[in-house]
């Protein structure tokens, strides 16, 4: 024992509800997998509650779960885990926000939350912002960064802050936007929102006549001429997985609040090209790198957006075909892995049935193959199945301990 | 209703993973079970998770968990257990330490931590240190039991004492004894520490020319020349099962850990000629022992390590053979119970699988056999038939509420 090794494959909001007119099966159970059904059916299977039964969580609060911490103690809102995921410098005591370029006209009704997707410029954009100095503040800095497209991630650091203030981002478009809120009664809070809304007033005088609006205009593109923020959040305090385990721990993913919620718990982060976080990301160059990974790493968190992102466009057979690709890519680096000290888990962090087109509570579906699991004979991989598995029903909060044990890492309580 | 009577078999470590080589069997799966099998199938079956899912649990740990009681809330480390299942009058307040008689050289190497696996003497032994009087600390006063072989227990009584202090016993044989430090910053484990320090270098001068050690020397034998305390506890506050249910209980184990949960659980320990511990225990005696006992208790708790000890022997077949020898004991007298009032139930404390040789967190199977009680149907008792059993999936805590239920002992909730 000692030389175990997991790959984690966690595929956004996979789970789903049975449709009558698919055979009575959900996009997982329609889709022809014959890598997970292999793996299910000499390994063991089970429904898995991302918090509990009926209760839907984000995919940030899920994996925070999955990862084998309560959100309902650690989530600190999805600004902390943005700036983590975007490698940016986050301190206790520090106020995160996602951030969106967007357009506004003068009256401050947004055009377009995301400035015409916009894809260049964003960094001189982002250098001007992060000079500001928010006014009626004393000794607060900043900090700005630019992710991905019309994606930006703001720092507020100094002392008395608080992450209980509202969005400016009204979340769509054609109305104005929003007046930063202090969200409770404290000094903090109403210093924070203060400090928001100076910021974002200044963005917008900062950015009217910059450089990259001014070419943007004249080849007839949306100005970024505003810093909308929102989610504010602050550094969640994990014990690292390594501090808990001894585990080397990677993650593959493309989604910000994925990588920062694993770059928090420990993951060494791995960039892979194409790996876009939509439906044409590169699968195969995502499970390439989980191969690589695992030779020195114990764990690999393996994360696919794509499954997510069919669920909410609500179409069936377009969720089943991704599922389909990483079935595909899965089964091209399984014949790789050594059987007897690897462990394949495969599940989702929640579901988001095509029916609801959002997140559920519904539980998501579970393997776990490798060495000393029971075989479950199960013939499809699928919530069919797996509601009858040989696992039970378990919670998200069980999946990091059940991996430990297998990887022999876990710890005895007592004696 | 009002008569039921309940016989909880607890087989330690019996929990296992499947091999390959075995039939893609458990230990349990692969013997040769007839009384199990017969209760599996006329009664319920299941998994139980003695903590939580992948969690490892020593058997102390485990049995807190098992008797109804919150191990996080309520284990206060091995110490006490040992105290209570040596019989000592152990209290609030008091800190007690699990001690081996043991050999060391001039420079304090251990050279024997069992001091030759001394069997006679030590009680002598122990009216001497018994007679230590810590020095540094006002007002202590000491107990000391000599409890089987080279197995002892201090107690350190006075006030501002504290559990949170490290072993002095090394753990292994070749490397000098440890002080024992404070762990944490308060007055009370730097003082306890201090105690346990004097007490031990008092014992090694008191012990040097002890007539017990000048005869063993004589005759060849390694001398008890010192005691190395480790694993300090406190008192657990259980209500007892009689307090909580009106129950009366008995327990028939030999591990003092088990004894000492048992006792503080308020139940009475049936000593048993013969029941060791090991693999040569007195199978047979310890169930009719229980049988006896069902006469006049509610509840009969009967506890045999031996498939623990075959588990961390890594052995297979061994750990089989010494299930399917617990399986014939109960079959001598399942024929005596009165099965229209008389519950079985069979687990087992925490899994240990012999691939490990160590506990691990896997689930333990669990079968409840008795009136009212739907049928599984199972053909054979394992983990294999248990993670599709009728029971589910459930947590060691639930096990002693179910037993008071069925007993009809439990309290109704509201109204």
């Amino acid at each position: 024992m000692g030389s175990q090794k997991a790959l984690l494959v966690i595929c956004d909001g996979m789970g789903d509800r049975v449709e009558r007119e698919f055979e009575g099966e959900t996009p997982l159970g329609f889709a022809k997998t014959p890598t997970f059904d292999r793996l299910a059916s000499s390994g063991s299977v089970g429904l898995m509650d991302p918090i509990g039964p009926g209760v839907r969580p984000g995919s940030d609060y899920a994996t925070t779960a999955l990862l084998g911490y309560d959100p309902r103690v650690y989530y600190k809102g999805r600004g902390g885990l943005e700036a983590a995921g975007a490698g940016m410098d986050l301190r206790p005591g520090d106020v995160a926000f996602r951030c969106n370029f967007s357009t506004v006209a003068d009256d401050l009704t947004v055009i377009d939350r995301r400035a015409g997707r916009i894809e260049h410029g964003t960094t001189q954009i982002a250098d001007t912002v992060g000079k500001i100095r928010p006014r009626g503040v004393k000794e607060l800095k900043i900090d700005f960064k630019a992710t991905v497209a019309h994606r930006g991630v703001l720092i507020l650091r100094g002392r008395g802050l608080s992450m209980m203030v509202s969005d400016v981002d009204p979340h769509r478009d054609g109305v104005k936007i929003l007046k930063c809120e202090p969200l409770d009664d404290s000094t903090a809070a109403k210093r924070t929102a203060r400090a928001v809304n100076d910021f974002v007033l200044q963005s917008l005088k900062m950015l009217k006549n910059h450089p990259v609006n001014i070419q943007r205009i004249r080849e007839g593109k949306r100005p970024a001429n505003i810093i909308l923020p929102r989610g504010a959040g602050t550094l969640p305090l994990f014990k690292t997985l390594p501090d808990l385990y001894g585990v080397r721990v990677a993650c593959i993913a493309a989604v910000a609040l994925v990588k920062g919620a694993c770059r928090l718990a420990g993951a060494e982060l791995i960039p892979v090209e194409g790996a876009s976080g939509g439906l044409d990301t590169n699968y195969e160059g995502k499970a390439r790198a989980a191969l690589k990974a695992l030779e020195d790493h114990d764990l690999v968190i393996l994360h696919v957006k794509a499954t997510d992102v069919a669920s909410h466009d609500g179409d069936f057979r377009k969720k089943a075909s991704v599922i389909e690709r990483i079935d595909a890519a899965i089964g091209m680096v399984t014949p790789s892995l050594d059987a007897t000290s690897t462990y394949v888990i495969v599940t989702a962090d929640h579901s988001t049935p095509v029916s609801v087109r959002d997140h559920s509570g519904n539980p998501v579906p579970l393997l776990i193959n490798g060495p000393g699991i029971a075989s479950s004979n199960v013939s499809k991989f699928s919530e069919n199945a797996a509601s009858r598995g040989n696992l039970g029903r378990l919670h998200g909060l069980d999946l990091m301990p059940i991996i430990a044990d297998y990887l022999d890492k876990a710890k005895k309580l007592g004696f």
